[in-house]
Protein backbone atom coordinates (compact mmCIF):
# COMPACT_ATOMS: atom_id res chain seq x y z
CA UNK A 1 0.00 0.00 0.00
CA UNK A 2 2.65 2.60 0.69
CA UNK A 3 4.84 1.40 -2.46
CA UNK A 4 1.39 2.27 -4.52
CA UNK A 5 1.33 5.41 -2.67
CA UNK A 6 4.76 6.66 -3.81
CA UNK A 7 3.84 5.25 -7.09
CA UNK A 8 1.01 7.72 -7.34
CA UNK A 9 3.20 10.61 -6.33
CA UNK A 10 6.27 9.54 -8.54
CA UNK A 11 4.00 9.71 -11.66
CA UNK A 12 2.17 12.84 -10.72
CA UNK A 13 5.56 14.68 -10.20
CA UNK A 14 6.08 12.87 -13.73
CA UNK A 15 3.01 14.69 -15.29
CA UNK A 16 3.72 18.21 -13.88
CA UNK A 17 7.24 18.02 -15.74
CA UNK A 18 5.72 16.68 -19.17
CA UNK A 19 2.67 19.68 -18.73
CA UNK A 20 5.66 21.85 -17.88
CA UNK A 21 7.95 20.71 -20.56
CA UNK A 22 5.02 21.19 -23.01
CA UNK A 23 4.51 24.68 -21.71
CA UNK A 24 8.48 25.47 -22.86
CA UNK A 25 7.83 23.90 -26.26
CA UNK A 26 4.54 26.64 -27.27
CA UNK A 27 6.07 29.30 -26.26
CA UNK A 28 9.82 27.90 -28.30
CA UNK A 29 7.13 27.19 -31.41
CA UNK A 30 5.77 31.20 -31.46
CA UNK A 31 7.65 32.36 -34.62
CA UNK A 32 7.22 29.60 -36.36
CA UNK A 33 3.66 29.52 -35.90
CA UNK A 34 3.50 32.85 -37.81
CA UNK A 35 5.79 31.69 -40.71
CA UNK A 36 2.10 30.79 -42.47
CA UNK A 37 0.73 34.51 -42.40
CA UNK A 38 4.52 36.33 -43.10
CA UNK A 39 7.84 35.80 -42.62
CA UNK A 40 7.19 37.71 -39.22
CA UNK A 41 10.43 34.99 -37.82
CA UNK A 42 13.03 36.88 -39.99
CA UNK A 43 11.73 40.16 -38.42
CA UNK A 44 12.13 39.40 -35.45
CA UNK A 45 15.60 37.42 -36.09
CA UNK A 46 16.91 40.34 -37.90
CA UNK A 47 15.39 43.49 -37.44
CA UNK A 48 15.91 46.33 -34.89
CA UNK A 49 12.14 47.14 -33.03
CA UNK A 50 10.73 50.13 -34.82
CA UNK A 51 9.04 53.78 -33.38
CA UNK A 52 5.92 53.91 -34.22
CA UNK A 53 5.01 56.79 -36.81
CA UNK A 54 4.98 60.25 -35.43
CA UNK A 55 3.08 63.63 -36.79
CA UNK A 56 6.30 64.83 -38.32
CA UNK A 57 7.49 61.30 -39.66
CA UNK A 58 8.22 61.57 -43.25
CA UNK A 59 6.69 58.99 -46.45
CA UNK A 60 8.53 60.09 -48.99
CA UNK A 61 9.29 58.53 -52.85
CA UNK A 62 12.50 58.67 -53.82
CA UNK A 63 13.04 58.77 -58.05
CA UNK A 64 16.43 58.07 -59.24
CA UNK A 65 18.11 57.79 -62.32
CA UNK A 66 21.23 56.13 -62.66
CA UNK A 67 23.59 56.39 -65.81
CA UNK A 68 23.25 52.75 -67.54
CA UNK A 69 27.49 52.12 -67.09
CA UNK A 70 27.11 52.16 -63.18
CA UNK A 71 23.51 50.41 -62.62
CA UNK A 72 24.82 47.01 -61.39
CA UNK A 73 27.95 49.06 -58.87
CA UNK A 74 24.89 51.38 -57.94
CA UNK A 75 22.39 48.71 -56.69
CA UNK A 76 25.27 47.00 -54.13
CA UNK A 77 25.24 49.88 -53.12
CA UNK A 78 21.45 50.66 -52.55
CA UNK A 79 20.85 47.39 -51.43
CA UNK A 80 23.37 47.59 -48.72
CA UNK A 81 22.73 51.16 -47.48
CA UNK A 82 18.83 49.50 -47.42
CA UNK A 83 19.49 46.52 -45.12
CA UNK A 84 21.63 48.46 -43.28
CA UNK A 85 18.74 51.10 -42.47
CA UNK A 86 16.32 48.85 -42.00
CA UNK A 87 18.14 46.22 -39.54
CA UNK A 88 19.69 49.23 -37.23
CA UNK A 89 17.69 51.93 -37.02
CA UNK A 90 14.45 52.08 -35.39
CA UNK A 91 13.15 55.19 -36.68
CA UNK A 92 13.51 53.84 -40.58
CA UNK A 93 10.42 52.35 -41.26
CA UNK A 94 10.70 51.24 -44.72
CA UNK A 95 13.22 51.79 -47.49
CA UNK A 96 11.81 49.78 -50.70
CA UNK A 97 13.41 50.13 -53.87
CA UNK A 98 12.02 48.97 -56.89
CA UNK A 99 13.40 49.28 -60.81
CA UNK A 100 11.60 49.87 -63.92
CA UNK A 101 10.74 46.78 -65.96
CA UNK A 102 11.52 48.57 -69.03
CA UNK A 103 14.00 50.93 -67.72
CA UNK A 104 16.15 49.24 -64.82
CA UNK A 105 18.07 52.43 -64.38
CA UNK A 106 14.97 54.10 -63.22
CA UNK A 107 14.83 53.34 -59.32
CA UNK A 108 12.00 54.78 -57.24
CA UNK A 109 12.28 53.97 -53.10
CA UNK A 110 9.60 54.20 -50.94
CA UNK A 111 10.90 55.74 -47.23
CA UNK A 112 9.41 56.39 -44.36
CA UNK A 113 10.54 57.90 -41.08
CA UNK A 114 8.97 58.33 -37.84
CA UNK A 115 9.94 61.31 -37.30
CA UNK A 116 12.22 63.98 -38.81
CA UNK A 117 14.79 63.41 -36.23
CA UNK A 118 14.90 59.88 -37.29
CA UNK A 119 15.78 61.37 -40.81
CA UNK A 120 17.97 63.65 -39.78
CA UNK A 121 19.84 60.77 -37.83
CA UNK A 122 19.74 58.55 -41.19
CA UNK A 123 21.53 61.15 -43.54
CA UNK A 124 23.90 61.90 -40.72
CA UNK A 125 24.61 58.14 -40.57
CA UNK A 126 27.80 56.51 -41.56
CA UNK A 127 26.21 54.24 -43.43
CA UNK A 128 24.37 56.58 -45.53
CA UNK A 129 27.16 59.00 -45.83
CA UNK A 130 29.16 55.83 -47.60
CA UNK A 131 26.27 55.19 -50.11
CA UNK A 132 25.63 58.81 -50.87
CA UNK A 133 29.59 59.42 -51.49
CA UNK A 134 30.39 56.52 -53.00
CA UNK A 135 27.15 57.19 -55.70
CA UNK A 136 27.11 60.31 -56.59
CA UNK A 137 28.54 60.36 -59.67
CA UNK A 138 26.26 57.71 -60.57
CA UNK A 139 23.08 59.30 -60.69
CA UNK A 140 21.80 61.40 -63.25
CA UNK A 141 18.82 63.22 -61.78
CA UNK A 142 17.02 62.90 -58.04
CA UNK A 143 13.69 63.67 -56.92
CA UNK A 144 12.46 63.36 -53.15
CA UNK A 145 8.79 63.51 -53.20
CA UNK A 146 7.08 63.94 -50.31
CA UNK A 147 3.90 61.70 -50.04
CA UNK A 148 0.62 61.63 -47.69
CA UNK A 149 -0.88 57.86 -46.99
CA UNK A 150 -3.96 57.69 -48.82
CA UNK A 151 -5.54 55.31 -46.00
CA UNK A 152 -4.22 56.33 -42.64
CA UNK A 153 -5.52 52.21 -42.12
CA UNK A 154 -3.02 50.74 -44.43
CA UNK A 155 -0.19 49.75 -42.78
CA UNK A 156 3.46 48.63 -44.40
CA UNK A 157 5.85 46.51 -42.33
CA UNK A 158 8.84 46.55 -44.46
CA UNK A 159 12.21 44.16 -43.38
CA UNK A 160 15.29 42.38 -44.45
CA UNK A 161 14.71 38.58 -44.97
CA UNK B 1 0.36 9.92 8.32
CA UNK B 2 -2.48 9.04 5.47
CA UNK B 3 -3.89 12.04 5.80
CA UNK B 4 -0.01 14.11 5.41
CA UNK B 5 0.28 11.56 2.02
CA UNK B 6 -3.12 12.73 0.77
CA UNK B 7 -2.05 16.11 1.19
CA UNK B 8 1.36 15.76 -0.97
CA UNK B 9 -1.13 14.07 -3.32
CA UNK B 10 -3.54 17.06 -3.78
CA UNK B 11 -0.84 19.60 -3.86
CA UNK B 12 1.22 17.69 -6.70
CA UNK B 13 -2.68 17.81 -8.63
CA UNK B 14 -2.95 21.78 -7.74
CA UNK B 15 0.87 22.34 -9.31
CA UNK B 16 -0.21 20.07 -12.69
CA UNK B 17 -3.02 22.09 -12.89
CA UNK B 18 -1.47 25.86 -12.56
CA UNK B 19 1.15 24.83 -14.92
CA UNK B 20 -1.15 23.34 -17.70
CA UNK B 21 -2.82 26.63 -16.77
CA UNK B 22 0.75 28.71 -17.77
CA UNK B 23 0.85 26.58 -20.83
CA UNK B 24 -2.25 27.20 -22.38
CA UNK B 25 -1.84 31.29 -21.43
CA UNK B 26 1.51 31.55 -23.02
CA UNK B 27 -0.24 30.35 -25.74
CA UNK B 28 -3.10 32.54 -25.77
CA UNK B 29 -0.51 35.54 -24.99
CA UNK B 30 0.79 34.87 -28.53
CA UNK B 31 -0.33 37.70 -30.73
CA UNK B 32 0.24 40.53 -28.22
CA UNK B 33 3.49 39.64 -27.90
CA UNK B 34 4.38 40.32 -31.79
CA UNK B 35 2.62 43.81 -31.03
CA UNK B 36 6.14 45.44 -29.52
CA UNK B 37 7.32 44.89 -32.80
CA UNK B 38 4.70 45.52 -35.50
CA UNK B 39 0.65 45.40 -35.62
CA UNK B 40 1.03 41.77 -36.84
CA UNK B 41 -1.78 41.46 -34.82
CA UNK B 42 -4.48 43.33 -37.06
CA UNK B 43 -3.03 41.35 -40.06
CA UNK B 44 -3.65 37.98 -38.24
CA UNK B 45 -7.34 38.90 -37.20
CA UNK B 46 -8.28 40.86 -40.15
CA UNK B 47 -6.05 39.95 -43.49
CA UNK B 48 -6.89 36.17 -44.93
CA UNK B 49 -3.59 34.21 -45.56
CA UNK B 50 -1.26 35.38 -48.26
CA UNK B 51 0.26 33.35 -51.48
CA UNK B 52 3.82 33.00 -51.94
CA UNK B 53 5.40 35.62 -54.77
CA UNK B 54 5.75 33.21 -57.67
CA UNK B 55 8.06 33.88 -61.12
CA UNK B 56 4.78 35.16 -62.70
CA UNK B 57 4.58 38.00 -59.73
CA UNK B 58 3.80 41.32 -60.48
CA UNK B 59 5.16 43.92 -58.84
CA UNK B 60 4.16 47.40 -60.26
CA UNK B 61 4.13 51.44 -59.81
CA UNK B 62 0.23 52.68 -60.78
CA UNK B 63 0.69 56.32 -61.49
CA UNK B 64 -2.96 58.05 -61.00
CA UNK B 65 -3.56 61.86 -61.60
CA UNK B 66 -7.23 62.59 -60.28
CA UNK B 67 -9.29 65.82 -60.97
CA UNK B 68 -9.01 67.79 -57.98
CA UNK B 69 -12.98 68.45 -57.97
CA UNK B 70 -13.23 64.72 -57.92
CA UNK B 71 -10.15 64.16 -55.28
CA UNK B 72 -12.11 63.42 -52.10
CA UNK B 73 -14.44 61.28 -53.44
CA UNK B 74 -11.55 58.92 -55.71
CA UNK B 75 -10.11 58.67 -52.17
CA UNK B 76 -13.14 56.97 -50.72
CA UNK B 77 -12.95 54.66 -53.95
CA UNK B 78 -8.95 53.90 -53.64
CA UNK B 79 -9.11 53.54 -49.57
CA UNK B 80 -12.09 50.77 -49.93
CA UNK B 81 -10.85 48.65 -52.89
CA UNK B 82 -7.65 48.94 -51.07
CA UNK B 83 -8.89 47.53 -48.14
CA UNK B 84 -11.17 44.93 -49.62
CA UNK B 85 -8.55 43.79 -51.73
CA UNK B 86 -5.87 43.72 -49.11
CA UNK B 87 -8.03 41.53 -46.65
CA UNK B 88 -9.83 39.17 -48.84
CA UNK B 89 -7.20 37.92 -51.48
CA UNK B 90 -4.86 35.89 -51.09
CA UNK B 91 -2.65 36.81 -54.42
CA UNK B 92 -3.00 40.58 -53.48
CA UNK B 93 0.37 41.13 -51.46
CA UNK B 94 0.30 44.70 -51.77
CA UNK B 95 -1.45 48.05 -52.53
CA UNK B 96 -0.40 50.80 -50.84
CA UNK B 97 -1.35 53.85 -51.85
CA UNK B 98 0.36 57.61 -51.58
CA UNK B 99 -0.38 61.05 -52.58
CA UNK B 100 1.99 63.96 -53.51
CA UNK B 101 2.04 66.57 -50.15
CA UNK B 102 2.63 68.98 -53.23
CA UNK B 103 -0.36 68.05 -55.10
CA UNK B 104 -2.45 65.75 -53.58
CA UNK B 105 -4.04 64.56 -57.17
CA UNK B 106 -1.08 63.01 -57.68
CA UNK B 107 -1.87 59.39 -56.50
CA UNK B 108 1.06 56.24 -56.53
CA UNK B 109 -0.14 52.57 -55.68
CA UNK B 110 2.28 50.49 -54.83
CA UNK B 111 0.44 47.09 -56.02
CA UNK B 112 2.23 43.21 -55.75
CA UNK B 113 0.62 40.32 -57.20
CA UNK B 114 1.79 37.15 -56.47
CA UNK B 115 0.75 35.44 -59.62
CA UNK B 116 -0.53 36.68 -63.00
CA UNK B 117 -3.48 34.62 -62.30
CA UNK B 118 -4.26 36.77 -58.92
CA UNK B 119 -3.76 40.00 -60.54
CA UNK B 120 -6.33 38.96 -63.37
CA UNK B 121 -8.55 37.69 -60.26
CA UNK B 122 -8.40 40.79 -58.66
CA UNK B 123 -8.92 43.20 -62.06
CA UNK B 124 -11.85 40.33 -62.25
CA UNK B 125 -13.47 40.78 -58.95
CA UNK B 126 -16.64 42.93 -58.23
CA UNK B 127 -14.57 45.13 -55.57
CA UNK B 128 -12.12 46.40 -58.52
CA UNK B 129 -14.97 46.25 -61.02
CA UNK B 130 -17.06 48.59 -58.75
CA UNK B 131 -13.73 51.08 -58.23
CA UNK B 132 -13.12 51.49 -61.89
CA UNK B 133 -15.86 52.04 -62.90
CA UNK B 134 -16.78 54.46 -60.34
CA UNK B 135 -13.85 56.52 -60.86
CA UNK B 136 -13.60 56.17 -64.72
CA UNK B 137 -14.63 59.89 -65.06
CA UNK B 138 -12.29 61.12 -62.25
CA UNK B 139 -9.08 59.48 -63.54
CA UNK B 140 -7.31 62.10 -65.74
CA UNK B 141 -4.13 59.87 -66.56
CA UNK B 142 -3.13 56.44 -65.50
CA UNK B 143 0.23 54.98 -65.96
CA UNK B 144 1.25 51.30 -65.05
CA UNK B 145 4.56 50.67 -64.41
CA UNK B 146 5.93 47.44 -63.70
CA UNK B 147 9.01 46.77 -61.44
CA UNK B 148 11.26 44.56 -60.54
CA UNK B 149 12.26 45.07 -56.55
CA UNK B 150 15.78 46.07 -56.24
CA UNK B 151 17.16 43.80 -53.44
CA UNK B 152 15.31 40.11 -52.80
CA UNK B 153 16.21 40.34 -49.03
CA UNK B 154 13.82 43.21 -48.85
CA UNK B 155 10.66 42.42 -48.39
CA UNK B 156 7.67 44.16 -47.11
CA UNK B 157 3.98 43.14 -45.77
CA UNK B 158 1.11 45.64 -46.36
CA UNK B 159 -1.86 45.01 -43.91
CA UNK B 160 -5.11 47.10 -42.85
CA UNK B 161 -4.90 48.04 -39.49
Amino acid sequence: MENIKMKVVLSLFLLWNISLLMCAQSVAIQPDSYKANANVTDLNMKMCIKYPMEADGIVRLSKIEVYPQYLDEYIKYAAEVGEVSLCTEPGVLTMYAVQEKENPCMVTILETYATREAYEKHVASEHFQKYKKGTLHMVKSLILSDQIPLNPNNKVINYIQ
